[in-house]
C-alpha cells in the first residue's frame, strides 16, 4: 500500500484558494519546480530579487538546472520592489531573438534576507496588475507565507489572490519534519508532477510525511503567533541591554527572524554569534546554568536569530539572560583593555 | 535540532565497501546525481542498458537536466550487456569534436524490466575490467542490490567492489517509507551533496526518514528471501496450473520479481491483471471471500508480480488460489465461446 | 548595410516545398535547432538512428545543449529503421511522469554512415503515416538530400513531403564553402531564429556567404550526378582490381559515398587510407607522378570515399591507378613475407 | 581542399598576447563558448554587469544553453564597476551547497549600451588583482576592443595583459562580413574548439571568412581612428545645432559609438529615428537630396548612433544636414502647435 499526500495537497490547495497542491521534499525543490513550469519555454526568463532566497540561495538551479536566466530586481529593506524599476526589467523588446522573454515575477514572503518582513498587500496587488499588464505570472516564495497571514491577521488566501502560484514550507516555523507545498491552478500542477519526478521529488511512502505536514497546516499556524511576539520581546531586550551596541528596528520585526546590526565595531557578528553558543565556567558560575544559543551572521555586518516551534517564551528569557551575560563580559573586557 | 541522516550514512557506507554515503530522497534522484557526479564536464556521455530503469522510467533526466548524452547497449534478457558491444559504444574518437567523451557505464542490478534478474559476479567482474582499460567508471543503479546479495549468498561489498558508486534503495523490500542511500568515493560524496541540494533534494530533518531506513539496512535484509521464495512458489503455481497459458523460465525467477509471459492470445497481460484486481461475487462464492491481487502488464506482451514486507507467505497463497480462479473462469469463458 | 540571406532562403523554401527557410552556419546547428524547436517542452524526447550523424556525430548536443533525451532505433545497413521497432520506442505512457514524451523522429538522407544510403520513398511515407498517427513531427538531415533526389530522379520536394522540417548542406557535393539551409513552417522557423541567436549563429553579413549558397542550388545540383558517377567507377575498379581484398557492394553505391570492406586481415583500412595518402619515390617511378588520395578508416572495418566539386572524372582515374598501385605493392610484399 | 582559419588565429593570438584563437561566426558565439569553458562544472557562476551585452542582449544563452547562473554588478555610466560591490558578489560561502561558484568575471569593452565608453587601464588592473586574490577568471567581451586600444594609444595587449581571454569582432568597425575571434590560453581554445562544435560554429570552408578578417586585423585598425572623429564631430554638430534639444556629453564620446538623450519631451528619442530615417520632398526641396539617416532608440530615452568602415566623413556632413533639417522641422512645427 503506498501513503500518498492527497489529503495534505487538498487541504493545502483550500486553504491558499489555490486549485490544486503537491508535496515536494524541500522549498528548493518547490521553487524550482515553479521555475520550471512557469518559463517552460526555451529563452524565458525570470525576475527575481537580487537578495531573494531564490537568487541567492539556491544554487543558481533555475540556470543550472532549469536553463532559465535570471535578471534581477533590488530587493528593498522591507522586502519589495520599486514597481518602475520592476516594469523596466521586462523584456519589452521581445520577439527581437536578442531578448529572452520575460514570464515570471517571483516575490518572497516573509522575507528571509530582509528579516522576516512582510510584503504589504497593496504591494502585491499592484506587482499583480503589473503583471497582468506585460503578460507574466507571479510566484510567491512563500516559505514562511503562514507567517505573513498570521502578523497580517489575513486568511493565507487572501495574500496569495495576488499570485498565480505558491511554495509553503511545512517544516519551518510549522514545525513539520520535511516538506512543501507547491500550490496554483490545475494545469500548472499537472506539469509540476512531471518535474518534480524527473528531479527525483517523487518519494514512495510520502504520506508518512505528509501526515506531519497535513497536523502542521490544521494545528500549528495558530502557534506562529508566540514565535513572533519571542522575536519582539528579544529585540526589545536587545535595546534595553545596550542601545549602542545593538541596532534595531523594533517596527521592522514582522515576524520570527529577528535582524539586527552590532553598531560597535569591536565586537563583529560572527565574534558575537561565537560567544552566544559557547559555555563557559564564568558564565555557568554568574547564571547558574550554560545557555547555548545558536544565532548566524547575515548579510551586511548583521545577525539573523530565527524563533520557532522548538523554542518557547522561557527558552527566549533564558537567551535574554545569555546575550546579557556575553554583552557584560564584552563590556568589561573592553574597558580593561583601554 | 536538525535531525541527519549521518548514522544511516555510516552504516551504508561500511556495508557497501564505499568510503561514504549520502542519503537521498529516491532511487531516480540518486542515479541523475550519479550521472551528474561522474558525467561533470560539458559533452561527456553516459552508455547506460536500453531497458535500464535509468534510460526509460526517469524521464530523460541525465538528458533534460544534467545535459549528458546517452548512448545504449543491449540490455540482454539476463540483465547483462555483451562486452563487445559494449566496448564499441566509447568513443574513442575522443577529444575529436564531433565526440562526446564516455565517462561512465551503469549497471543495473537486479534488473528490474527483465525480472529482478542478478548481474553475475563474473560479468561484474568483466565490466570493471573493460571500463578500467577505458578510462570509465562504473555507476550500479542497485535500488534492489541487497536483493542480489542475500540471492547471491554473498555481502553487497563483494558485488560493489566492481563499481566506483551504487544508488540502493531502502523503500521497495527493505520496508523503509521513503529514501534512498548513494554511495561510493569520499570526493564523489562531496559533490553529490552539492547536486543534491541544487534538486531539492536537502530535505529539513531528514534523521527521521533516515532512522527507519537503519532499521531497515540493520533488520530487513535477512527478510529479503522470504520474498524471494514467494516469488518461486507463485512462479511454479503458475507453471502447475496452465503451463500452455503462462510462459514462465523458472530458473529466471532469482529474486523478488516475476516476469511472465501470455501465450494463449486469448488473455491479454492487461486483461489478466485487470481480472487479478477486480473482485467479483462469483469469485466470493467460490473462494469464500474476494482476493485483490494487483499485478502490471509489462514490457513485451509480459506480465509483472513483486513480493516486498507487505505480501505475506499467506498473502501469497491467497494470490495463487486467486490466479486459480482466473484461469478457471477464462477456460469455461472461452470453450463456451467456441 | 546589411547583406541578408533572404534571396536564398525564399529559393531554398520553394525548392523543397516549405514555407519557409533559415540561412545557418553548419549542418550541425541546423539538426541542432530543428531538436530545440520540435522537442520545446521539458522532457521531450527524440527518436534517432543509432548510427545517424545527430547521435554520432555531433557531440551529443541536443542533450548537451538543448536538454532533449534521445532514444534510439537501429540504423539498417539501407539507412531505413524497422518500422515496428520505430513504433515501439515511441513512449505510449506519456504523461505518466516516469516517461519522457516522445515528439520527433529523425532521419537521415542519404545516409552518411551506411554509405550515402539513399532512403526510399515508400520508406518516407511509411514513417510519415506512423508520425501521424502517434502525433510525431519528422525531421530530415538531409545533408546530402540533393544526392538522393539526383539518384532518385524526382525534386526534393517529393522526398520532402513527407518531412516536416528539413537540413540541407550548401557545402558538400553542393560546392558553398559555408552554411546550410533549415527549412519547415512558418512558426517552426520563427523560433528557429530565436534559437539560432542563442547559440551564436546569426552572422553579420551573412548575405555574403547566402550568395554562394543561392549559386549552388540554381547551379550545382545536376553536377552531383557526376560525383556519383565517379563513385561507381571507382567502386566497380576496385572490384576489378581484386575482389578477394576488397568487399564491395554495387547496388548500394547510390550516391557521392562508398563505403567498401577490406577482407584480407593482412592491410587493415587505415593501412590502406595511408598508403593511399602517401606519395613515395617507388610510386613515382612506377606512375610517372605522385598521387595523394585522402579516404578514411570508419565503422566495422571499412574504408569510406566520398566524391564531390574538387573531384574530376580524371582524378578519379588517378585515384583508381593510385590503387591499383597500392594494392599490387601489398600483395608483392605478402608474398614475399610468405 | 579545406580552408582553414589558422592563419588569422596566429595573427590574432600574437596581437592580442594571447597563446591561442579560435575563429566563431559571431560574437555572441564566443561570449557563450567563453562562459561554457571558463564556467565549466556544475553549479558554476558568472558576474556580469547589469547593462552588459552578455547579460541584455545574449538572450539568456549562458543560463539557456550553458546552464550557468548570473550574478550582476551595476554598471556604471562609463562602463566600469564599484569594485566593492563586484567583491560582494563573489560567493565566499562556497562550497556551502546553498551557492554557486564564483568562476568568471566579465568586462566589456568597449561598452556597448553605455555609448563605446573606454575601461580606464587602472580599472583592469584593479579588476585582475581582485580576480587574482579570489581565484577568479576575467573574460573581456571585447567586441570593440580594438576601438578602446585606438583610443587609448596603447596596442590590444596592453588592455588584455588584464584578462584571461577576450573575444573581438572582425566585422564592425573592422569590416570583415562575419566573424569574431576568441583568445585565451591553449587550453581554454582546445575546450573551446569543442564547445564551438556543440554549438554548431563549426563551418567548413571557414577559410574564406578568415581572410577577410585577417586583412581586417592587418589593414583596418587604423582606420577606426576615422570613425571615432566622426563621432565627435556629429556629437558637437549636435550641441551647435539645439543644446537645449539635445543632452551630448562630449567628454563620453570616447569611441565609434555616440549616444546621446533628447531633452525635450516634445520629440522622443523613436520619433527623431523615425524622421532621420524617413524621407520627405521638402526634404529634397529644402537639402537639393533626400537623406536617409539610421539611429536607433535606445537604453533611457537616449538615441545610439555607430560610425563604421561604411560611413564616410562626407557621409557624416549628410547626416548632420539632415539632422539641422530635422530640428528646424520640428522647431518650426512646435512652435505653430502653441
Amino acid at each position: 500500500m503506498l501513503l500518498k499526500p492527497k489529503a495534505l495537497q487538498k487541504i493545502a490547495a483550500d486553504m491558499f484558494g489555490m486549485e490544486a497542491a503537491l508535496f515536494v521534499p524541500s522549498g528548493t525543490m518547490s521553487n524550482l519546480i515553479a521555475v520550471m513550469v512557469h518559463c517552460r519555454e526555451r529563452g524565458d526568463e525570470v525576475i527575481v530579487g537580487d537578495l531573494s532566497h531564490l537568487h541567492i540561495y539556491e544554487q543558481g538551479g533555475s540556470a543550472q538546472l532549469a536553463g532559465v536566466h535570471s535578471t534581477t530586481v533590488t530587493t528593498l529593506p522591507d522586502g519589495t520592489f520599486d514597481l518602475e524599476q520592476l516594469e523596466s526589467k521586462i523584456r519589452h523588446g521581445y520577439p527581437d531573438p536578442h531578448y529572452p522573454r520575460s514570464r515570471l515575477v517571483c516575490v518572497e514572503n516573509t522575507h528571509n534576507i530582509q528579516g522576516g518582513r512582510v510584503l504589504p498587500l497593496a504591494f502585491l496587488q499592484e506587482v499583480r496588475a503589473l503583471a497582468d499588464r506585460n503578460g507574466l505570472s507571479v510566484h510567491m516564495d512563500g516559505a514562511r507565507v503562514m507567517n505573513a497571514a498570521v502578523a497580517q491577521g489575513v486568511p493565507p488566501s487572501a495574500i496569495l489572490q495576488h499570485t498565480d502560484t505558491v511554495s509553503v514550507c511545512l517544516s519551518k516555523g510549522l514545525g513539520a519534519p520535511v516538506g512543501t507545498v507547491l500550490a496554483g491552478p490545475k494545469d500548472f500542477i499537472s506539469r509540476a508532477v512531471r518535474c518534480r519526478k524527473a528531479l527525483g521529488g517523487g518519494m514512495r511512502q510520502a504520506g508518512i510525511l505528509a501526515a506531519a505536514g497535513k497536523l502542521s497546516l490544521q494545528n500549528m499556524i495558530g502557534r506562529l503567533e508566540e514565535d513572533q511576539g519571542n522575536a519582539k520581546i528579544f529585540a526589545q531586550a536587545l535595546l534595553d541591554c545596550n542601545p549602542n551596541l545593538f541596532a534595531v528596528d523594533l517596527a521592522a520585526v514582522e515576524t520570527n527572524i529577528l535582524r539586527f546590526g552590532l553598531q560597535d565595531l569591536s565586537l563583529s557578528p560572527s565574534e558575537f554569534c561565537d560567544r552566544m553558543a559557547q559555555v563557559s565556567e564564568s558564565e555557568e558560575a554568574a547564571l547558574g546554568q550554560g545557555i547555548q544559543v545558536l544565532m548566524y551572521p547575515h548579510f551586511g555586518n548583521s545577525v539573523r536569530a530565527v524563533w520557532h516551534l522548538g523554542i518557547s517564551p522561557e527558552d527566549t528569557q533564558l537567551a535574554i539572560q545569555k546575550m546579557q551575560f556575553v554583552v557584560s563580559q564584552h563590556v568589561m573586557e573592553n574597558s580593561r583593555a583601554q
